[in-house]
């Protein structure tokens, strides 16, 4: 149960503001997230982090000497957007590239690409390691399916440890994506989380029973079974990770016992006493191991272990020293004095509010200075009634989505609908107002869309929403069926290209695509654009009722969508609700 | 929910050996507890630290330099016994004496005074202080009521660092006092905590309130309110605190935001911005602030603030470096290399398993050397027979018991009176094979009952069998009433010089005493022991009985017992089990 909150939307906000005024000495806010309060003077790769909130210490707790420089902080349980991760990145740099780090989710996977060629485009280099070490998610021995858990923290100590002794961009990926590959875990869950503002768990287990591979969402896992006794459970997991190891790894291994939130350290530590036996029987030795909480899923209760083999120069790196608020590492200075750099700590000058607006002038906002013909001006105030219908249509519709979500994911895609249609509709009243038309105020709702909802389906929308106000843009009349069409095509386009979904994933793809081939059939057919469209969301209204039916593909996007069958795939839903809202 | 776990009875031993196996750099694990890896070359104070178990980083996870040099470990919410306490002191201590440093709680202070004579009696210079920070649970101005919560670390912090720095133990001392006179906290609760091997919570809170004030093991608070939003929770507990600030405080303080388990850091984060701004409010500075779980109850959800003001030379020694598994303070060594002293944690050879018993030659074992008289030896089978039969009705009643203990205390009595009566038995059934006499095995019985079970019964019943087995070793038959009534009655005087408590505080005193005086009264009619030992034991059954009906008036062993009207005190009503056991 969240318990300690104003509001559930500042929720994350003031949560990193809270985490700065307790680590000032540490880390301070930008835009989007935290870097370091104080930052080297040699230029340096810059490692930044992130992810959604309610994981703690992960990601922003990690933000530190010897670590990371910044980290992005999503809402809770949502991927940050692309926009926080370019802020952040910006204000983390430090002039020899970027590593972007953060765990194997397809919302991260998408803001952080889109992030990584946004700031490409602004002649930064950029990489990026999608940490994948939860051996229960995987799809047979494809490790681009599997989610990335508590092992994140070696993977990124590893690069973070690698950028601060100066070595290059490239090099520093190599040994990320080398620790990555190297790098196992798996988790049981014993009781589920309840994300701030809600009245019950976001998912449960049974009692007396433990999830094996269950994720830190809630994701299905490999299999409900009985509560075991600890030396049991240290056996099951030793084992099981045993048997995953890579081909070729030593017997060293950097060995993580985290706990999600309510197993407490006295069980961790019972637990770690057997796991330690376990170790030993299979001749493994760990080195610097940590038991604690330490990537976290709110008051969820359950426990994972992680192995990381030390090949090469990797143990090096792990030892390597570090400072960060929820990481130390290494011999403290003892001079026999009162240690003058801890300070007083608050300030009322410099406390941080909300996150502010990102200003102006990012590569995204370019589009703004086209201009646009008075068909498309005039017509916005269209544009701004149908924005405003749709966000009437999910609000109405949050709870229901949220349940479906809940199936198979984190439920907070209603939640996420409406953030994002919420923050569309004061982007159309305001480009709206600023003389805009129909192309500008869909790329500025796509924005806004993409910047506060994050998470995938934010992801999804904002590159929808711009990809449509893009082709709006070039000037034919947006009244037009044909027109229409051709900007509902290229969204779609767009969406396939972003998302990496097929027809058939179970996925928003399987609602949009069979919508934007109904729209150009009819508009070839001559048909009026009122009757066409209701006829088109009428059939995306089938196709999305249709992947409660089907057996879907796995792939990378959402790994274990088939388990929910039965269940409508909530994006292709809420694909179905847009569409018809439109209508009205 | 306590899940992981091999066994209740083990629990906090495999906790302790685990994080031994996890910190090994820092601690080792040594009977009773644990103490720093590495000693200091120079003679100094020995800070020994200590509690019951479910309440890490308290204690053991502040072990380490420039904090605590030993920590003895209890059973889940249960003083250690004043023999463990003793072990570890004498493993700690290192030339200039030892402060005993612990939570004002009254099983603690027993235990704790007890090994504090014991140590004494061997010669160490030992000074101790009780933590009472907790605002809730004073009686009016008196702190000597109060209970100690996470306010324990700043007080321990600062003896630590004292202790450090070389000062004498008087010094160290009247720091650790200075600070504790310094301290404030006060906390809320929002949902109860499981015991290991329990299936319901030892208490619960309203689904919607937050219990003011209650205690980490459920003690009666000041009120329980609606649940509020986290900035009014925040302005509630800074003025409350402020409002407590001791006379000539200063506008510096150590503020500590503690979550007690379930609450978790993103929750603890936004309620630090919001108690920063009511502190900016307040005109007080916060010096090194600690915002996380400090103090935890298993899984109990709530959080606690706690102010220290910083006055005279507190600032600096809270400032002050330390490195402990759970508290680290100061600037890290930086050689651009990695940190070769951070090594492989595991080896088989010198992994600690369950705490080895005690060696035998401590201070209390003297007594076995005394010859007993015939008739003292010729009657110890039936002091068996009767120990057994006090086994078996406490194991009958222990729900029972555990059940009256949870109204207002921590639910454990049942079981500490089961798990005393257990080592008792077995003590006198090794003290009968080895020809003891009734004197010997009474107070073998009262050593196994004390080491055993701990916690406040633990000490209570260890101290009565030790005085009343004193009592029989000078030659009396043991078979006679009046040498029974003396022996009774010594225990009770034991019980009371050691307990603090008077008839009508609503303690076991409430059954023991009349019980004696009625021994003494048939002893002085002449009439015989088994006739006269039924007619007391159903006074004492009256009087136990009785504890609940009555208004119990204040005092440190028990400051809220007046608040169970309606139940009887477990303590007493076991005395009466105990009592009617014999005469079966």
């Amino acid at each position: 149960m969240t318990t300690v909150l104003n509001s559930v939307d500042d929720f994350a906000g003031e949560a990193t503001a809270g985490l700065v005024l307790a680590h000032r000495r540490l880390v301070r806010a930008v835009p989007g997230g935290v870097v370091r309060a104080t930052q080297a003077s040699a230029p340096k790769v810059a490692l930044v982090v992130g992810g959604g909130s309610g994981h703690y210490p992960a990601f922003a707790g990690w933000v530190g000497r010897g670590l990371a420089d910044g980290a992005v902080v999503g809402n809770v349980f949502a991927s940050p957007s692309a926009r926080q991760i370019c802020a952040v990145a910006r204000a983390a740099e430090r002039g020899r590239g970027v590593l972007l780090g953060y765990g194997n989710y397809a919302g991260d996977v998408l803001n952080f690409d889109a992030a990584a060629r946004a700031l490409r485009a602004e002649g930064l280099d950029v990489r990026s390691v999608a940490v994948s070490d939860d051996i229960a998610s995987a799809d047979g021995e494809d490790p681009s399916t599997r989610r990335g858990i508590a092992g994140d923290l070696v993977v990124l100590k590893v690069a973070g440890a690698a950028a601060e002794r100066g070595l290059s961009l490239a090099d520093v990926a190599h040994l990320a994506h080398l620790a990555n590959a190297r790098t196992r875990s798996l988790g049981v869950a014993f009781s589920g989380c309840t994300l701030p503002g809600a009245d019950r768990p976001l998912f449960s287990v049974r009692p007396g029973g433990m999830g094996v591979g269950m994720g830190v969402h809630g994701e299905p896992g490999l299999s409900e079974d009985d509560l075991v006794p600890s030396r049991e459970l240290a056996a099951r997991l030793v084992a099981a990770l045993v048997a995953a190891r890579p081909a070729g790894a030593g017997d060293r291994a950097a060995v993580l016992l985290n706990g999600l939130g309510s197993t407490k350290y006295e069980e961790l530590f019972v637990l770690w006493h057997d796991v330690v036996r376990e170790l030993e029987a299979h001749g493994i030795q760990p080195v610097a191991p940590e038991v604690g909480e330490l990537m976290t899923s709110l008051d969820m209760a359950g426990v994972s272990l992680t192995m990381s083999w030390l090949d090469g120069p990797l143990e090096e790196l792990w030892l390597a020293p570090a400072q960060t608020p929820a990481f130390v590492r290494g011999t403290l200075v003892d001079d026999g004095a009162a240690d003058a750099s801890v300070v007083t700590q608050a300030h009322a000058a410099d406390r941080p509010g909300a996150l502010p607006a990102l200003p102006g002038g990012d590569a995204w906002a370019n589009e703004e200075h086209v201009a646009e013909p008075s068909a498309s001006v005039a017509a916005a105030p269209v544009l701004l009634e149908l924005t405003a219908a749709v966000h009437r249509a999910l609000v109405e519709r949050e709870q229901q989505l949220g349940a479906l979500d809940a199936v198979a994911g984190d439920g907070d895609h209603g939640r996420g609908m409406v953030t994002g249609a919420s923050a569309a509709l004061t982007a159309v009243e305001d480009a709206v107002a600023s003389g805009a038309g129909v192309g500008r105020a869909l790329v500025a709702a796509g924005e806004a869309w993409a910047a506060k909802a994050g998470g995938t389906s934010g992801a999804l929308w904002g590159e929808m929403l711009r990809s449509a106000g893009t082709t709006m843009l070039s000037g034919a009349d947006p009244r037009s069926l044909w027109t229409v069409a051709r900007a509902v095509s290229a969204a779609v386009d767009q969406l396939q290209a972003v998302g990496g979904a097929a027809v058939g994933d179970k996925t928003i793809v399987d609602a949009a695509v069979p919508f934007a081939a109904a729209l150009q059939h009819a508009a070839a057919a001559g048909e009026s654009l009122p009757s066409a469209w209701a006829a088109a969301a009428a059939t995306a209204r089938t196709a999305a009722d249709g992947t409660g039916r089907m057996v879907a593909r796995r792939g990378r996007a959402r790994p274990h969508a088939e388990r929910s069958l039965g269940h409508p795939d909530p994006g292709a839903t809420s694909f179905a609700h847009v569409v018809a809202a439109v209508c009205r």
